[in-house]
């Protein structure tokens, strides 16, 4: 069929199920008490439409007590010994795109992972929030492992933290009808940025202390994130002492040999620069002038469901202590004909390509098969 | 993008849905008990996707006493002066392709609708049993007003006729968070066929007595139906009596006028002749020669979970009485990212038109909006 015609249908598609279904405002709905899983079921999930409980976590302990903002308590709950995963980066971007490493030219990106170290979790909350109060500090820690670390004994299982939360959501486990296949527990700060990707899992964000603030687009969106094919690097440090204390003084990034490329989504909503935002624009206009994405600020104790498949980026504000804290629930997903017409959906090139098509802009449509975050690897 | 990997696209949807959701078999989910609406909502509901219910009904009056196949019992609880609509077609298939009138080609084809009188409803059952028995009758009737017609004042409604049946699907109904937005009886025969379409409802479809065969497609499989554009025509009657008596003898099909086009599903899963056969495997090999459809015989007693935009095709085995008689319950279907996703399919050429394209074929993915047939449109 002609371009033309099939692109005018994709544009429709982001028109129609804002109208049909999600609305054509950028506010998602907002429930003043958790809903009942039948409601929850029939409004959010089978409609694929996010939605904000408030208040949904308000009766956990470490939200109505404020326990987790007082590092004396988390310190004291988690034990001397205990040591968890610390991701660092040098501005608070993991799993973002960034500069080429010795790269002549900033508009030749790759998609650049985190210094993971191990840490013990007294310094590490001290090093989160030190790093996200001082704009100049090299380096920006975030305890962020995406491996059920709530419950991995490696990281926090086994600790009483566990008593000063649901260990599921309630209502979500009865509409979903299974348990989550993993909680992880986020301890980041102002500093921290999570770029716009999806996962496969329908996602219950419970927000402890401090804030998050997200924008989400749904999966029928996908073109207007320009996903694209990037060489993946990760940052390292020449610390000797890094890989047992944490103290990084710089980072640096290095491409990853053997050489690999990870589909990822190009846009960044908040250009840091004017010319950066120029760029943008004039790069990515289906985001840029297109609808703008939901938004959306999760509180403490709040609870934001985030469907499968959507879009998300994140930005948080911390607490009094300098920390942003939060629990995620992820639900397996049903993959039923929403994922079906998906796949479909993003087999499509648009806007479609040139015909000498830039290398390295590939739509990942025949790609690899569908990675997932909690096995090591990485989905956009 | 290039129409061979659109094409392939389109293809791996129609198999992609099968091995996730829907199984590589043409059986559906049979549930032996009924399912509680979280069930039913997560598993078919919100995957759309079909199941059958087995004696879901059974616990009705109308099917556990046998009261509807019996014509003393239907004829007394109605009324002698009660008068139903009566579809009447030389050939039991009312709503379907025929060929064009007058047309000395049978391969040109129009939509064509029923002849609908007014008759007794005593006289109409018996019409349509006598007229169900002989393969010769140039008249087949049906009663099968899609107009809410069993609650209808006009049709069904207010008579006793309701104390034997359900209002509604009491497990649908708390799924679905509504009563039912119209409810249909169907008394029909062995002879009265219902050919491939979709309704913009959640169907669940009961059956009183008798049996019917429904073949199933889901609305991934739009292509592979050839939806075309059909002249519409109406089957009229040059008898006088008719309009009375429902005495019809013979029924001519006339072009309506002025003419309008009804986009209608080419494909006839029965061919009636070798020759009808061979011409249509020649040229609708996305249906012949593609995954089968779903099939699934529907008994006395039973319900069938019948997805909104599944396309069906429908035949019938009468009980003793001659005559198969159903209930459906048609609620309001959530149009969400899967009818938006729906209608970007739609707008999908496949296969790709060849540069000639005969008229009268082309795809009506830019047509007129949505008609519900509630309103006296049709909808394919």
């Amino acid at each position: 069929m002609e371009g033309e015609k099939l692109g005018a249908a994709v544009a429709g598609l982001w028109a129609e199920v804002r109208e049909l279904s999600l609305g054509t405002s950028p506010r998602i709905d907002v429930l003043d008490t958790p809903p009942s899983p039948l409601v929850f079921l029939r409004d959010y999930v089978s409609a694929n439409k996010p939605c904000l409980v408030r208040g949904g976590a308000a009766h956990w302990p470490a939200v109505s007590r404020s326990l987790w903002s007082h590092d004396s308590y988390l310190a004291a709950i988690l034990g001397k010994d205990r040591h968890v995963s610390l991701h660092l980066t040098p501005d608070g971007r993991a799993d973002a795109l960034a500069p080429l490493p010795d790269g002549d030219d900033d508009s030749n990106l790759c998609f650049a992972s985190a210094c993971v170290r191990r840490a013990p979790f007294a310094a590490a909350l001290r090093l989160i929030a030190a790093s996200g109060r001082d704009p100049t500090s090299p380096v920006v820690a975030y305890a962020q492992e995406q491996n059920d670390c709530f419950r991995a004994a490696a990281e926090y299982g086994g600790s009483a933290l566990a008593a000063d939360v649901e260990e599921e959501v309630p209502w979500a486990t009865a509409a979903l009808g299974c348990s989550p296949e993993a909680v992880n527990l986020w301890v980041g700060s102002g500093r921290s940025e999570t770029s716009f990707h999806k996962d496969h899992y329908e996602n219950l964000y419970a927000v402890v202390t401090g804030e998050k603030h997200f924008l989400l687009l749904p999966p029928t969106d996908v073109h207007r994130l320009y996903v694209r094919r990037y060489l993946a690097a990760r940052y390292v440090s020449s610390s000797a002492a890094a890989a047992t204390t944490a103290g990084v003084e710089e980072l640096k990034l290095e491409l990853e040999e053997p050489r690999r490329e990870v589909p990822w989504c190009s846009v960044d909503p908040y250009p840091r620069t004017p010319k950066e935002a120029a760029r943008a624009r004039e790069e990515m206009p289906l985001y840029f002038q297109g609808p703008p994405p939901f938004q959306c600020t999760v509180r403490a104790g709040d609870i934001l469901y985030l469907p499968s498949m959507w879009f998300h980026h994140v930005r948080q504000t911390p607490d009094s202590s300098g920390r942003t804290i939060a629990v995620n629930f992820w639900y397996d997903m049903r993959f039923d004909i929403k994922y079906a017409y998906f796949n479909l959906l993003q087999t499509i090139e648009y806007p479609p390509p040139s015909r000498d098509p830039p290398s390295g802009e590939e739509e990942p449509g025949d790609g690899p098969p569908v990675e997932r975050r909690r096995n090591g690897s990485l989905c956009v």
